[in-house]
C-alpha cells in the first residue's frame, strides 16, 4: 500500500481517518522491501513502534508533525535508543532526548531508529563504517554519501517523509545530492547542539533530510529553539519564508573555479540549472571561487581536526582498534597540531571570510553544484581519501563561513543520475533561502515535465508525487 | 607656562590665538621638567615637530583635533618613527601611518612619539622592557602599570591631552588606575587593527587614556571606522553619549567575589564608590563573579599564550636572548600547547561566556575595581609573575567575553593613591558607558570637593582642571 511521503500527503492520510499504526505498519513493511541492513544501526522493535503511534489517539491537528515517523543519525541521542557515532566502544544509553528530537517529540513526530554514519560524521561518503554500507537509494554502484548516510538513504526511499543528519563539511548536503533529495543545513546555533556527539564543536549543526523543500523547512522550524545550555545556541528564528524575489542576484563560481574533476555531465546540469534559473529571472553573475575553495581546504587540512580529535581523543589513545582505520587515519593528523597551528589557522580564515563576506556583498545569495562528480563504492575502496576530498568541494567552506544552504534536486542528468545544486546564503537567511529552493523546484519540475500545468500560485505548495 | 591637558581647554586656547608652535614648544619643556627617560622609546626630534605644528596653518575649528599633540604606544605603527614592541631585534620602520593613526592626524592631531611599554604588550606592569622603567607619575614606588605604561604615564603628567595604549589583558586599564587617569577600551573590532603589533589578535584593541571620559570617548570616535583591510575589524559605530539613565542597574561582585589581596584601603574605596552611585540612584547587586574570574585565568593560563607566541616565534626560536627573559617565560609556555588544548580553551570559554552573559542579562553594566590592590617597584623585582597576574584580576576577562570598558578615577583612598573603578558594558554599549562613566566622575567630584557649585547641567561638560 502506498506510504504519504510528504508531511502535506502524510498529514491528509490523517485527516482522512488513516492511523499512525496503518503508517508505521506499512513503513516497516516498506523497510522489509528494502531489504538494506546498511540504514539503520538501531531500529526500534515494531511492537515499541505501533504502541507509541497507537499512544498518539485521535489526530490532533494542533501538532504540526501528529503521527509523522522520521529517522535520527546514530550522533544525536534519542531516549532509550543507543547512540554510538557508528563506534560501538563508544556508545552511550541517552536517557533523553537531544534537545532537537524533544522538540520533534512534542510535536506529535515519532522517531523509528538510529541511522548508520560516517563514523564520527567524519567523511561524504558513507563507507567509512564499521556496519555493512547503506545502499544508494537511485544507484547501488555509487556511494550513498555521508557522513549522514542512512538518514538520506531511508528518506529517499519513501520511507519516512523527514529525517536528521548533522552537517559539518557537508554531510547534510553531499548524501542529499547523491540520493537526489532535499537537504537543509541551517544556520549555526539555530538548532541546538544538546544531545548531539560533536565532530566540529565550533562548526557542527543538525540537519533535515526531506522530500521538498516546504517539509525541510517546517521541520526545522519546530526543531529551532534558542538553548540556554547549548554554548553555541544562537537566538535566531526559523521566520516563515519571506515572498519570492522578483529578480535574484546570484552569484555563481566563474568558469575557472568550477572543478568537475572530469564529469562533464555534472558540468551540463549545472548550466541547465542556471540556464533555468535565468530564464525565471534570476541576474547570474559568475565570481573568483578562488577564496571559498581556500577554506574548504583548510577543514581537513587544517587545525580544525583537531576538534575531531577532542571527541575520541581517549578512546583513540586507549583503544585505537576500535576506531575505523580511515577515520583513525584522518583525526589522527590532529596530534601534530599546535596551538599555534590552530590560531594561525584562526588568523587565516578570519582574513579568508572577510574576503568571501566581499564577494558575496552584493549578492542574495550563492548557487553551486552540490557535489563536483558521482564516486562509486569501487572508487572508494581504491581510495578512501581523495574522492572524500572532492566531494566537499562546494560544500566545506560554508560552516567555516558561517552561511546556511539548501541543497535540492534538479532534472537528471542524461544518464540518469540525480542532477543537484546548493543554494548558500548568509546567516540566518534560512527563509529567504527555503523561498528560493522552492521556487527552484518549481521551475526544474515545470520543464523536465512541460505538459504539466502552470506554475502553482505563490500560496500553494509544490508536492513531489512519490511512494 | 601653563599646558592645557584637556581637549575642551586646549581648543579654548587654540580659539583665544595661542599656536601650535606655543603648545609644542611648552610640551617639550615640560617633558625636559619631568625628565623621566623611561617613558619615550622614541621621541620626534623637536625641529620636525615645531614644523609640523606649524604646518597646520591658521586654527581650523572644523578639525575636531586640530593641532593636539599625542603620544603613541610603540606596538603602533607611525609613519616615520621606528615601531619596536620594545624589543629592538623586532623594530621595523613603517612607511606609513597604523589606520587609527591616520584618522588622528587627518583631524588635525600631532604624533609625538613613540612610547614605553611592557615588551610585546605582555604584561600590566610596565617594568617588562629592556628600557628604563616609566616613572609611575604619582608615585614613583609604585609600578606604572602596563603594558600601555609611558602612554599612561604622559597624560598623567599632563604633557599630551590624550595617548594611544593597546589593550588584550588590561593593558588600556590597569595603567589609567595605577596612574589616576581615564582609560577606555572600546570594543573589539571597532577600531581598526591596522599597523598594530598583535599581542593576541583576537582580543586585541587600541585604547585610549585621557584626563577625562569625554576627552577619552571622542578621541576614540575619530579613531573608530571600519576597517575592511582588517580581518578582525566591525562596523560599529561610537554613536554620541546617550542620555543618562535615571536609574541604572549596576552589578558588582558579591563580597565572596572581591578580591584585594589584603589591601583594605582599597576595598573601603571600592565601597564608598558603590555608596556615591547608590546615592545618585543606582540600584546596585552583588553577583557572583566565580565565572568572570575563571575566564580571566584562562588568558595567560589557556591556550591564547600561543597568539602571543605566534608573533614573535621566529625570533624566539632564533635569537632568544633579543627578547626580556619574564617575557620569554611567559610566552615560550606556549611551546607545550597542543591545538587540541586550544580547541578545548575555546570551548570551555564558550561556556564560561555563557554562563557570564546570563549573569549580566538584567543589568546595564558592571563596576569592579580597576586592580585589586597596589605593587612597588620592588614586589615586581621580587616576584615578576604574581603580581602581575594580580593586576589583571578585574581585567582580563573583559576582551575574552567581548565586553567593553572604561576605567576612571574615582576619590583618591586614604593613603593619598589613587582610586579607580572600571565600568564593563556588552559589546557596543561604548556610547552608553561614556555617559555613565562621565556622571560618576561628576559624583564623585563633589564628594571629594563639597564646596564645588551645583552638578552641571546635562549638557555641559565637567572639565578636570589640571596643569
Amino acid at each position: 500500500e502506498d506510504l504519504p511521503c510528504t508531511l502535506a500527503d502524510l498529514r491528509a492520510a490523517y485527516a482522512d481517518g488513516i492511523t499512525p499504526r496503518a503508517v508505521m505498519t506499512a513503513l516497516l513493511a516498506r523497510l522489509a522491501d528494502i531489504d538494506d541492513p546498511g540504514i539503520f544501526i538501531h531500529l526500534e522493535v515494531a511492537q515499541t513502534l505501533l504502541a507509541q503511534a497507537d499512544a498518539l489517539g485521535a489526530f490532533d491537528p494542533a501538532r504540526p508533525l501528529w503521527g509523522v515517523p522520521f529517522a535520527v543519525k546514530d550522533n544525536i541521542d534519542v531516549a532509550g535508543m543507543p547512540t554510538s557515532a557508528g563506534c560501538e566502544a563508544f556508545t552511550r544509553y541517552p536517557q533523553t532526548d537531544a534537545f532537537a528530537v524533544a522538540r520533534l517529540r512534542e510535536a506529535g513526530a515519532i522517531p523509528i531508529g538510529k541511522t548508520n554514519l560516517d563514523q564520527f560524521a567524519t567523511g561524504l561518503v558513507g563507507t567509512r563504517t564499521p556496519h555493512p554500507v547503506p545502499r544508494n537509494a537511485l544507484d547501488p554502484a555509487i556511494v550513498p554519501g555521508g557522513s549522514s548516510s542512512g538518514s538520506a538513504v531511508v528518506v529517499a526511499h519513501g520511507v519516512v517523509p523527514f529525517a536528521l543528519g548533522t552537517d559539518t563539511a557537508g554531510s547534510g548536503r553531499v548524501p542529499a545530492a547523491l540520493n537526489g533529495i532535499v537537504g537543509l543545513k541551517p544556520t549555526l546555533g539555530a538548532v541546538s547542539a544538546g544531545g548531539v556527539v560533536p565532530a566540529c564543536r565550533t562548526l557542527d549543526t543538525i540537519s533535515v533530510f526531506a522530500r521538498n523543500v516546504e517539509d525541510a523547512h517546517a521541520v526545522c522550524a519546530v526543531m529551532a529553539g534558542y538553548d540556554a545550555a547549548d554554548a553555541y545556541a544562537r537566538p535566531l528564528r526559523m521566520a516563515p519564508p519571506p515572498a519570492p524575489l522578483p529578480a535574484p542576484r546570484i552569484a555563481v563560481p566563474d568558469h575557472a573555479s568550477l572543478r568537475f574533476f572530469g564529469d562533464s555531465l555534472q558540468a551540463e546540469s549545472f548550466s541547465a540549472t542556471l540556464e533555468t534559473l535565468r530564464r525565471r529571472g534570476a541576474e547570474i553573475t559568475p565570481i573568483d571561487f578562488g577564496p571559498f575553495h581556500d577554506v574548504a581546504q583548510m577543514l581537513y587540512d587544517g587545525a580544525w581536526v583537531a576538534e575531531r580529535y577532542s571527541v575520541i581523543a581517549e578512546l583513540m589513545e586507549s583503544e585505537p582498534e576500535a576506531i575505523h582505520p580511515v577515520t583513525r587515519e584522518v583525526i589522527g593528523k590532529a596530534r601534530g597540531m599546535s596551538a599555534l597551528d590552530a590560531f594561525r589557522g584562526i588568523y587565516r580564515l578570519a582574513e579568508l571570510r572577510r574576503h568571501c563576506v566581499q564577494l558575496m556583498a552584493d549578492f542574495d545569495y550563492l548557487v553551486v553544484p552540490s557535489i563536483p562528480r558521482f564516486y562509486s563504492c569501487a572508487d572508494l575502496a581504491a581510495d578512501p581519501i581523495t574522492p572524500n576530498s572532492n566531494l566537499g568541494t562546494y560544500t566545506n567552506f560554508v560552516n567555516l563561513l558561517d552561511l546556511c544552504a539548501l541543497t535540492v534536486p534538479v532534472a537528471p542528468r542524461e544518464d540518469g543520475r540525480p542532477g543537484s545544486v546548493t543554494l548558500i546564503g548568509r546567516a540566518g537567511a534560512d527563509g529567504r533561502l527555503a523561498t528560493e529552493a522552492s521556487r527552484l523546484t518549481r521551475a526544474v519540475a515545470g520543464i523536465a515535465a512541460p505538459a504539466m500545468p502552470a506554475e502553482p500560485a505563490d500560496d500553494e505548495m509544490a508536492i513531489a508525487v512519490c511512494g
